[in-house]
C-alpha cells in the first residue's frame, strides 16, 4: 500500500515517520512544493519505505494526476489549499485525512466524496480532531445532550514573556483568532458571541492556572450535533493572556482599517503581525498541550457527564513539539484505521462521527496510547 | 506695561486671562503664528486689556522685532522653538518667563542673560515650575540635603480604558517619556536609569492609589542643586499602567528601528503615535493635577523633612483642565512678580533659585492660593 503525505511541515514530517514506522509494509512518500524540503524531511527520516516527490497543489489536474497509484492521502497544507486537495481526491478516488483546517465546509462536498466511493476525514488533529472524537463518543452513550465543552491550548512550558506565549503558527491567523466571532450554541440555537469573551479561570492539572476565552473552533460540530443544550470551545492561556490581547486590541494595533502615517498608509494589525512574528516566535521552546473534553446529559434517566482530559509534553528524543506530536499522530492513526479497512464508512466524515463508532473508538485510543498520547476519562453521575 | 503672550494653546490662554485679570493696568498682547486661533483667544478673554497679533517665531530678525515695546514676555511655545524664543528676549533685552520644555539646556544663556540685564525664568510650569520652586524653598531652609523626591502626574479624574490615561500633549512626547533614561542622582552623582523604572506604589489623598515611575525631569535642578544624596522625578499613573505600557514596549510598539509590512517601511513608534492620538485623546475629559514634593535633610544638626502636596482639580466654571489652570497660573504669578520687581535677579534664573527667596516664595504662594491653588505643606523632623 502507499500514503502521500501532502505538506512537509512539522505536522507531516511527524505523521510521515509515525506512518512509516508503525506499518513498514506501507511505502510513505512524502510530497512538498518545495523539493529541497519533501527530499529533507525523507531523508531524517531516513527509512526505506520513505520517499519524496515534487508536488504543486495549486492546479487542479496536476495534482490529481500526483495522487494517481496511492491508497490514501494525508493533508497537511495551508487553509486556503486544502478544500482544493479534498475535490482533487475525490476526482482522484482517493481517500483523504485532511488537517489543513481550510475555510470552507468540507461536509459540501458529502455528496461528491460518497459518489466517488471516497472517505474524507477533515479536521483531523488536536482540535479539531481528537477532541471531535471524543466529544462523538460521549455523545454515542448519552441519551440526551445537555453540553458539550472543550477547551484547548498549545502553550510553552512555561509563560514566555511578554505574553506567556509563543507563536508556532501563523501570527495573521493568531490575531484573526483574537478577533473572530465565535460561533457557539447556547439553549439549542447556534449564536455568535464577541472574541476575548467568556473567560473563566482553569486550573488544568500538570499544567497550573490557566485562563480560557471562546473561540471559533466548533466547525463541523455545528452541523453534526444537533438537539444539543449548549456547545462552546475555549482557548487555553496562560493567566493575564486576555487582559493584554485585550489591550492591544483596544489600542487599535488588531484594526484592518488603514491609517495614515507619515502619508503612508497602513493597516495597524499588519504591523502588529509582524511584531509578534519578531517578538512571539521562539524556536526550539518546549511547549505543551492541554485539552479538556466535558460533554453532559442523560443516560437512561440519569445525569451523566463525560470529563476527558489530554495533556501532552515536548518530546526531547525526537525534538518534537506536543502540538505537532498529537496532531501529527491522530491523523496518521486514523489513516491507518481506513488503510486496515477498520474505517470504511464514505463520504465526508468528520472525526466525530467515527467516534460514535465504539470499535473504531477503542482501536483509535489504543493507538495514541501506544504513542504516549494517554487520555484520562472520568465518568460521573 | 505692556506683556506679549507666545503661544494660544490651552496654558497660553490661561496665562493671558490670568494676566489681564489680576493686572488691569497690564496691556496683554496674545501671540501666535496662526492669526486665527490669536484672535479667538483675545475675543474669548473678552476684556479691555486684551488684544492679538501673529508672530512667527521661525525667524530671528522678525521674532526680536515683534518683541518691540512689550516689558515681558510669556512664552508657551513647541519645546524646538523654546531655546529661539529665549535667545531672542535675549537680543531684544526682554525678561522672559518660558514653559516650552525646551530640549537645549537654557543656563548655557545665563551669561548673555545676565549681560542684557534680562531675567530668563525657564521651566516655569507645574513640574518643573512649582515642583521647583518648592525644592528650593525647603533646600533653603536645610544645612544638609538628603534626598529630594519629587512626584507628579495630569490624570483623567478616573482611570479611563485602556490606559487609565488620557493625553493632553503630543503621543510622540508621551512616548519619549516612556523610552528616554532618566537621569537622577544616586549617593551625589548623576547616574541614568532605564526608563519605566522605580515604580512604585503610592496613596495620593483625595486620588487614591497610584504608582510612580522614573522619568526624566529633574531638568535644570541637576545643576542647581549640588551636594545633594539622591534627587529623583517620578511620573504618577493609575495602577497598572507601566505594566501596559512595558507590555507595549516589550512587543516592539515604541522600536525606532523600520519594519517591513507588505513592501513598505515603517517605525512602529510612529504607528503607536497615531493610534495613541485616535484613541487617547478625549477632548473634554475632566483631569487632576497630583504632585508631592518630598526633601528630607538636615536643619541644626537635625533631621529635618519637607512635605509638599498639591492636588488642582478640572475648573467646572472655565473649563479649563487643572494642567493648564497649574502651569498657566505659574508662568502667569512668576511674570507678574517681574512685573511689579519683586522679582529682580538678572540672568536665565530657574524657579528653584526663586524658591530660595524668601520672600518671593511667600508672594508666589500666596498668589497661587488667591487662585485656589493650595500646597499642603508639612514639615516634620
Amino acid at each position: 500500500m502507499k500514503a502521500l503525505v501532502m505538506g512537509c511541515g512539522n505536522i507531516g514530517s511527524v505523521a510521515a515517520e509515525d506512518l512509516a514506522v508503525s506499518m513498514s509494509s506501507l511505502e510513505v512518500v512524502v510530497a512538498d512544493k518545495d523539493e529541497a524540503k519533501a527530499k529533507s524531511v525523507a531523508e531524517r527520516i531516513g527509512r526505506s519505505n520513505v520517499s519524496w516527490v515534487q508536488v504543486n497543489a495549486m492546479n487542479h489536474a496536476e495534482l490529481v494526476d500526483s495522487l494517481e497509484g496511492f491508497d490514501v492521502i494525508l493533508g497537511f497544507l495551508p487553509g486556503d489549499l486544502g478544500f482544493r486537495l479534498t475535490e482533487a481526491c475525490i476526482d482522484a478516488g482517493k481517500d483523504l485525512v485532511d488537517v489543513s483546517y481550510m475555510e470552507e465546509n468540507p461536509l459540501t462536498l458529502n455528496d461528491e466524496a460518497a459518489k466517488a466511493d471516497v472517505t474524507v476525514v477533515p479536521d483531523c488533529g488536536l482540535a479539531p480532531g481528537i477532541s471531535n472524537f471524543l466529544v462523538g463518543h460521549a455523545v454515542s452513550k448519552l441519551d440526551k445532550v445537555g453540553c458539550i465543552g472543550i477547551m484547548v491550548g498549545g502553550l510553552p512550558e512555561k509563560p514566555v514573556p511578554p505574553l506567556g506565549y509563543t507563536i508556532t503558527w501563523s501570527p495573521e491567523s493568531l490575531i484573526d483568532e483574537y478577533t473572530r466571532k465565535a460561533r457557539i450554541v447556547r439553549k439549542g440555537k447556534v449564536v455568535e458571541v464577541e472574541a476575548l469573551t467568556g473567560v473563566e479561570e482553569v486550573v488544568f492539572p500538570g499544567v497550573g492556572k490557566l485562563e480560557a476565552f471562546y473561540m471559533d473552533g466548533l466547525r463541523t460540530l455545528l452541523e453534526t450535533m444537533k438537539n444539543v443544550g449548549d456547545m462552546w470551545e475555549k482557548t487555553l492561556r496562560y493567566q493575564g493572556h486576555v487582559e493584554k490581547i485585550g489591550l492591544l486590541r483596544d489600542l487599535g494595533f488588531f484594526d484592518e482599517r488603514q491609517v495614515d502615517v507619515d502619508g503612508a498608509k497602513l493597516a495597524p494589525r499588519k504591523l502588529t503581525a509582524r511584531l509578534f512574528e519578531q517578538r512571539l516566535r521562539k524556536p526550539g521552546i518546549r511547549d505543551v498541550v492541554a485539552l479538556r473534553v466535558e460533554v453532559s446529559g442523560f443516560r437512561e434517566g440519569k445525569r451523566t457527564s463525560y470529563a476527558y482530559h489530554l495533556l501532552d509534553l515536548y518530546d526531547d528524543k525526537r525534538n518534537t513539539t506536543a502540538m505537532a506530536r498529537t496532531t501529527g499522530s491522530c491523523a496518521s492513526v486514523v489513516a491507518q484505521l481506513i488503510a486496515r479497512k477498520v474505517v470504511k464508512v464514505k463520504g465526508v466524515v468528520p472525526p466525530e462521527v467515527l467516534g460514535k463508532d465504539e470499535r473504531i473508538y477503542r482501536e483509535f485510543r489504543r493507538e495514541l496510547e501506544k504513542r504516549n498520547i494517554a487520555i484520562n476519562e472520568k465518568i460521573s453521575g
